[in-house]
């Protein structure tokens, strides 16, 4: 077994020290061009010996000795790497793009690689790398899933084979990622502003009632459906939560920009759309904003 | 048993309606500006007739007929009415302020209120009074509350008593507006992207997983001590969710607003404050960012 990586930053040191602590005798080999002339030359070489990886002086010796690859390079560097790459791998590869880049680059990305017949993997980190290792969960998406999975099947990783589609691996971490970050601010704004009122327990207790009772995919139906046909008033409403955040000064970035998002939403007219009642489904509100869009 | 409103708009005209299907005797007396000379004047007149509810010449005289006060007004008027009647209140009367203003002018009007020794309840509604009219869930706190529920006790109504703070109902209202508003248009931000990509399934499974197993409280306080320490990292990650978003040319404001109160949040050096290790509990979270505030 064999796997090489295109850069060796971070992502590849806690890639290779997972893959060592696995196998003895696995081939870890290294193109890092930060590797001899650089800042990072000295933590590149210490952690390289660490895990006993090879670094070698091109991406050329890299696809040389290994079929596996895995393309940890930063984002704007993504489609670069791809392009450069495509004289040196052919059928035997495995090109696994682990990069921070957006699914619209990861499909050019496969786009240059295919030429080559190497098999292209969209991978998407979904967890705390440095600590999880090669045992993060990954996304993967792409002609290569399957071979890549039972390429690793004996090393305890956590891999989810999405789709035959490169990109719809990253989409899905960005997608989700808009939501529980999201998450958290929301919250973190609401409970600066109930602590500070003194009212964090019914608040809490509250929202808890309204949410607890239902799996997340039922509220989020019910609230999104909703919103759709009340957005304009529900705008107005948020006017008194934004003067209270205001008076109390109180950073209100959140509820801003959802009042901008309900006005944003009611401009789409939704309420007359559905004749002033709340669609069944969440895709219904979505679709007709996207038709919508369309023939403006 | 009376009851008077000052100022007989839609939330009046709800609230009367309601109980006056719970009381055929009951005596419903209102002043309105607007009910003689405006554009509204026949509207006011018709209802006010639907539901025999007597429109009388001014505040003084509804003061005088009726000891139990719904102050109904556009939240920009809230305080002039407070200041107004205090000459034709007194210790016979309860004044519930139900208006959309914020805690801080429910704070000011309770303390003119107060000058006559009437009772002050600062009402907040908390669902669609429209529809549930005086069965509407009311969120009530002041030095009236005791007294108002007594009154109001065989009427079917759905009162919580808060507290004794004027104000504390409407911030728990306006608090809570901004976690419910905005869940709703974070995920109609997150569904639109994810509709677009093809990957809803996979996404709304993957939140459900994460948050289903968990109570609201519990999620929320991982996800808000955790984004202490991680803002700066998390901000950094959802460059690529918001180059996504704008590559597709989908609206991104929600997105944006997140990374902006990612870095706000960093700015208060939370990570070092905490060691690199997340707090326990949310309030240590918004405790260390009200101080670190004060100290600026």
């Amino acid at each position: 077994m064999n796997i090489g990586f295109i850069g060796y930053g971070d992502a590849s040191f806690a890639l290779s020290s997972g893959f060592r602590k696995e196998d003895q005798s696995i081939d870890l080999i290294a193109y890092d061009p930060m590797a001899f002339h650089s800042n990072f030359k000295e933590l590149i070489q210490t952690r390289s010996k660490s895990e006993n990886v090879q670094i070698v002086n091109s991406m050329e010796e890299v696809c040389k000795q290994t079929d596996l690859l895995f393309v940890a390079v930063p984002a704007t560097k993504a489609l670069e790497v791809a392009k450069e790459i495509k004289p040196f791998i052919s059928e035997k590869h495995i090109y696994v793009d682990v990069t921070a880049a957006s699914p619209e680059v990861k499909r050019k990305a496969h786009f240059e690689v295919r030429k080559s017949e190497a098999l292209f993997v969209d991978c998407a980190m979904v967890g705390p790398l440095l600590v999880e290792k090669h045992k993060v969960p990954m996304l993967i998406s792409g002609p290569g899933v399957e071979v890549l999975a039972e390429k690793l099947k004996n090393y305890h990783m956590n891999l989810k084979i999405i789709s035959g589609n490169p990109g719809d691996s990253t989409a899905i971490k960005l997608v989700r990622s808009i939501y529980m970050k999201g998450f958290a601010t929301l919250n973190i704004e609401m409970l600066q502003a109930a602590r500070t009122f003194g009212v964090e327990d019914t608040v809490i207790e509250g929202i808890g009632h309204t949410m607890d009772g239902d799996s997340y995919e039922s509220s989020m139906n019910r609230m999104v459906t909703g919103t759709s046909i009340h957005a304009e008033r529900r705008s107005a409403e948020l006017d008194g939560s934004i003067t209270m955040l205001e008076e109390a000064n109180i950073h209100s970035v959140m509820a801003t920009a959802v009042k901008e998002k309900l006005d944003f939403i009611s401009s789409f007219g939704l309420r007359d759309s559905f004749s002033g009642e709340a669609p069944e489904q969440w895709e219904d509100v979505i679709d007709s904003m996207s038709q919508s869009k369309t023939k403006r």
